[in-house]
Formats: C-alpha cells, sequence, structure tokens
C-alpha cells in the first residue's frame, strides 16, 4: 500500500544528502498526490540535516516549500482537479479538534501538527518526508492552491519565509501608514520587506550592512535604519508601530525594544535559541512587549498567497539542481544566497 | 511663594532616612494642597534612597502612595472641596499633549511624566517631594477621589501597588473565567491576586513557597502552583490566559513562558534589571509575549479605586509611625511584611 519514490536526503547523522528510496502512502480518499515541480532549501532544512536541535531520525527528506501539480486525488477530494498547481507548506495534519485547529491555528495545534518531514507519520509509521522528492502524498486540508499567475518556481518559498512573516503582520495588524521594521535580510527579512510594503506600511529595513540596506530599498523598503549607528538608533527611539525580527540566532534585543513605540510589539520569528537578557524596565516603560510567531495556520497561507498574487509578489530565487544541494547548504550556512534557493526537480525527475 | 514642611527622607547618598524641612508651592489656580493623613511605603522609594538606578538627587523624600484631605484649593479648581477624602499616586504631572497623555496614558508620557518624588518640579526647580511628609501641593489632574467607604489607611497603597496590577489586569483583558496566575507575594502579589478574583478569574499562586502559597489563598487565590514542583509545572503548561509576574528582580523566565496558553501574555511589572535569556523557541511554539506595564494612567487609577470601593478591596497593611521607616526599610528588603507598610502621620504632625 505504499509507492516507492526518489528523494534526496541524509541517510545518518554526517552523512552528505544522497539519493534516497522512500515509501509515499497510496492515496486515501482525502488525499492528494502531488507531482513536485520546486521545493525550497529552508534554514531549517539544515539545521534538521544537521540534527542541530536533537530531534532528527534518519534517514531525513527536508523540503517544506513544495509547489507542484496534483497527480491524483482521493474519491472524496472535492475542490481539486488533476493538473491543478498546488502547494504544501511546513504542515501536513493536526488533530483538527483542538481550540488552536479550530481557530485555524493549526500551526499550535495543542496535540503537535504533523510537520511535512520529521514528525511521526501517522500512517506509515516512521517519520514525514518532505519535498526533496519526486512526489508526495497529502490529505486535502493541508493542500494550498497556488495561483498561476505568479512566477511558479519563485512561489515555493512563499509557503514558509512567505507565511512566516505574512502572519505576524497581519496577527499584529499592520495597517496603510504604520512605522515597520523589519530587521536582518535574509530569506525571512526580503519576504517582510516586500510583504509589508505591499500592505501599505512604511518599511524601514533594520540592519548591521549599508549593503544589505541599499538591497532593501531595491525589495520595497523606504528606509534604512543601521543597527550599528548609535546616533540612528537614538533619534530612532520609539517610532515603530511593530517590529519584525528575522535575525535566525539568539542576539540582544535590547537595542530593539527602545525602538518601539508606547504599546508596540517586536515579534521574532528567526531566533529559537538563548535571547540576551533583556532588561525590564525596556519592557516596563512603553508597555513594550516581545513575542515570537511560527509560520501561520493554513488558511491564512492561502489568504498569503492570494495576496501574493494580487500584489505581485513571489520570492527573490536561485534555482539550483538537486545534485547542487550540498553546496547550496553550505552557501545558506554562509548567507550566500538573495534570497532563497529552490530546487528544480525536472532534472531530478530524468536522472532517476 | 513657598510653604515650609516638614518631612523625613535622606539628606545624602548613605544617609538614613531623618528629618528634613522642604519647600512646597503656594497653591496655583489649578492645584490642590493636600493635608497628608497616610503614606505607604514602596519598595521603589527604597531603591531611590539607596540611589540604586544612579538617578538619585538629594535630599529625597520618598512617597507615591498619598492619602489626604484637601487643606485648600486653587482658583479655579472644581470638584475638590476642602475636607475632601484625596489620592495622590506615583505621577504629578505629564505633557498632557503627547499621544500617550491624550489616550490617558500620562504614565508613558513622551515627554517624560513629573513623578511624586525624584522627578525635575517644573515649579520650583531643584526635584519633587514625596509623602513623607505632612502636606504637599498637586495639580487637580492628578489628585485622585478616595472613596470614604473603604478604610482609609489601607487605601494609600492602592496608589502604586493597586493600580500596577490593576492597569495589565485591565489592558490584557482579564474576564471573568479565565485562568490567570500571579506569579510572587509581596506587595504587588497580594494586590494581583485580590483585584484578579474581583474581576472573576480563576486565580493561581505562583510561588516557591509553601506558606505563601497558603497565604495567598486567604487573600483570595484558587489554587497554588509551586514553581519548584517540576511535575505540578509541567502538567500546567499551555492552561494560562494571563500571567502577572511580580517578581521584583531578574530571574529566569522560560518556565514561566511555558504556562502560557496559546497567544497568551505576561505582563511584567516588578524586575527592572536584566532578565535572563529566553529561548526564542519558547515564544515562537504558541504566539507568546512577554511584555511590560508600568503603574496606570490617571483615570484608570480612579476607575481603580471605584473597582476596590465596589468590590470592598483595600491593601493588607501594617502601621508604622515616621520614626519607624528606617527600620521598615529594612523589613521591606527582608520581604518581611504583610503586605505593606503605611505611615500614619499623625504622630509626625503632633512632633513637628
Amino acid at each position: 500500500m505504499t509507492t516507492t519514490t526518489a528523494a534526496y536526503g541524509v541517510a545518518a547523522e554526517g552523512a552528505p544528502l544522497d539519493h534516497l528510496s522512500i515509501d509515499r502512502r497510496e492515496i486515501g480518499p482525502d488525499d492528494v498526490q502531488i507531482d513536485i515541480l520546486y521545493c525550497g532549501v529552508c534554514h531549517t532544512d539544515i539545521h534538521f540535516g544537521h540534527n542541530d536541535w536533537g530531534m532528527t531520525s534518519y534517514p531525513l527528506v527536508p523540503g517544506h516549500e513544495i509547489v507542484g501539480r496534483v497527480a491524483a486525488t482521493g474519491a472524496a477530494v472535492t475542490g481539486f482537479a488533476l493538473g491543478d498547481l498546488v502547494g504544501v507548506g511546513c504542515l501536513v495534519d493536526s488533530c483538527r479538534t483542538c481550540p488552536s485547529c479550530k481557530k485555524g491555528n493549526e500551526q499550535y495545534c495543542e496535540q503537535t501538527a504533523t510537520q511535512t518531514y520529521g514528525s511521526p507519520d501517522r500512517h506509515l509509521g516512521g517519520t514525514t518526508h518532505g519535498g526533496y522528492s519526486t512526489m508526495i502524498v497529502v490529505d486535502r486540508n493541508f493542500v494550498l492552491r497556488v495561483p498561476e499567475t505568479l512566477d511558479t518556481k519563485a512561489v515555493a518559498p512563499l509557503l514558509c519565509a512567505g507565511i512566516t512573516t505574512y502572519s505576524p503582520l497581519r496577527h499584529w495588524n499592520v495597517k496603510p501608514g504604520d512605522k515597520v521594521g523589519v530587521i536582518g535580510l535574509g530569506g525571512l527579512g526580503h519576504m517582510g520587506v516586500k510583504l509589508a510594503a505591499a500592505m501599505g506600511a512604511e518599511v524601514t529595513m533594520i540592519t548591521r550592512s549599508p549593503a544589505k540596506g541599499e538591497d532593501a530599498k531595491k525589495l520595497g523598503a523606504h528606509k534604512v535604519l543601521l543597527s550599528s549607528d548609535a546616533e540612528a538608533m537614538a533619534e530612532a527611539a520609539g517610532s515603530f508601530d511593530f517590529l519584525l525580527n528575522t535575525i535566525p540566532v539568539g542576539h540582544d534585543i535590547n537595542p530593539y525594544i527602545q525602538l518601539l513605540g508606547t504599546d508596540a510589539a517586536m515579534a521574532i520569528v528567526g531566533a529559537i535559541d538563548a535571547i540576551e537578557p533583556v532588561m525590564g524596565v525596556n519592557l516596563i516603560f512603553g508597555r513594550k512587549s516581545v513575542a515570537g510567531s511560527l509560520i501561520g495556520g493554513i488558511a491564512e497561507t492561502q489568504e498569503m498567497l492570494d495576496f501574493c498574487a494580487e500584489h505581485g509578489i513571489v520570492c527573490d530565487v536561485e534555482m539550483i539542481g538537486m545534485d547542487e544541494v550540498n553546496e547550496a547548504w553550505k552557501r545558506v550556512q554562509a548567507s550566500d544566497v538573495k534570497y532563497r534557493f529552490v530546487i528544480d526537480l525536472e532534472s531530478f525527475k530524468a536522472a532517476t
């Protein structure tokens, strides 16, 4: 009751990415089988591949920025037809009954959502396998419609980098004219700039790097604030309505808290490790908040895709073949990509 | 154009509290002169007295939990009559024109509010002097009405400890049935328990001390969670709608963040110094917030006093004479008070 599928993944801890064969389940009544066209390379793939968080089971097939076409549908599936352009992001299942799921916040499922890769597989046992592969079978409720009007290959990273930045901008209610700072310019930051600008905010790129500041302006940022410029930082104190912090590692957030206006919030979407000590006084004076935010729910991810179609937004991507993934991972770690690698599955399919 | 007033304060850094003579301004058209009956002893008084925050000017007369009776009113003052029972909290002035002031958040005044003691005095120069004294002159807009139905001496600490806990409970919209945790049982924590319970919340005292847990139950807490009990803490993970953190010093907040439900917030009202590193992942999974909150605005402080009158809430206090203040400060530092010292000015007035 399974289909063997070609994939690329990490066979064992410390091994490089290489060819693997994995099993996909036969499609059930509610399933959609997807012929994968493109899969984005997310930094999380690398953390999982290297077992940085001590939770990886091998073999691991990463990839949660998947775009493809419907190859088959289960008997009970309506609304998806053969050939439809679809996407799969970070989630492929959740309990669907807890308060978070009922609110459409499947990412915060109280029973723990099933992630696209590396989660316990409820159907086959073992762990789920992601999009560095030719085909995937996903419950229809976790399949997104991808607008045909966008550049398809550049849509893939919207499924993680896009929703990770879109969701907090919406949750904290960013409105036209709001002063929004995006901290850090990488895969997440570049989407934050594009999305916040499309929402009508006055967007400031906050970075240590003048070169990144210039890049951010090309992406739609209205202003640049160099975090290394103490005078400029002091001048900007209290001036932001919302800060989207995309820095991927622990760092000192006190200088950024100082930028927040009264009652304003900073959402952390990148740093999962220890954040340097916060001075309580910096939060107390001005009733400021520091929060976290994790991707987004399924309905919100669809909303984000539709918003991107409306505003003509995609990721800036660099295309690679599967045989270039090991090198791409190294370049991601060196922040040497503008701004997301996307694997084109065509050559891989031809070779398998 | 000044009146010399007897006070008790710190003449110079390192000196004990002792008798001082200070000047109060003559009442202007908008001023109210108050004959002080009671003044609470707040831990902030001690921090200022000892110059812990490096911002103290001496001589310092502390005290920002003031209850007294109107002794005179300026020509333009309406709404206050001789003999009225009134209060003054932490603020005696603000710019009144910035967005925060216009919203009634004078505590977050963008021009910096004038604190009751230790702030630049806009009238006399030097710094403002607080309620460890027999008389004070305050602009009517910063004078609160104290309900006559409450135990007057036990009202004084409401002006700081009361509003500091009331404001975040209201701001984060605590409703009947909400699960609210109050972390720490001191002057702030004991008011947090009383106020949250009166708002209809299910209140849990979170403390390391079983004895404090029992005390909290007498104050209205429904449950006790011992933060030293790893099993109980794990069981309570994700179960709180709001946490009011009254711990007065930097500490590890990660275990408390784990107690928050999805989209829930913890407000820090006590710790102004460095808070130990927060794991980003603890905020990201569940979109949790850590925020600060500072006292409350003037209208909100009046609302709090009226709420306390409606619910029969006052502080638990231990009365002292002015000659016992040095000793009281030591006992506050040793957490040896249930839960607030209040200075009765009568004997001091008789002696001066």
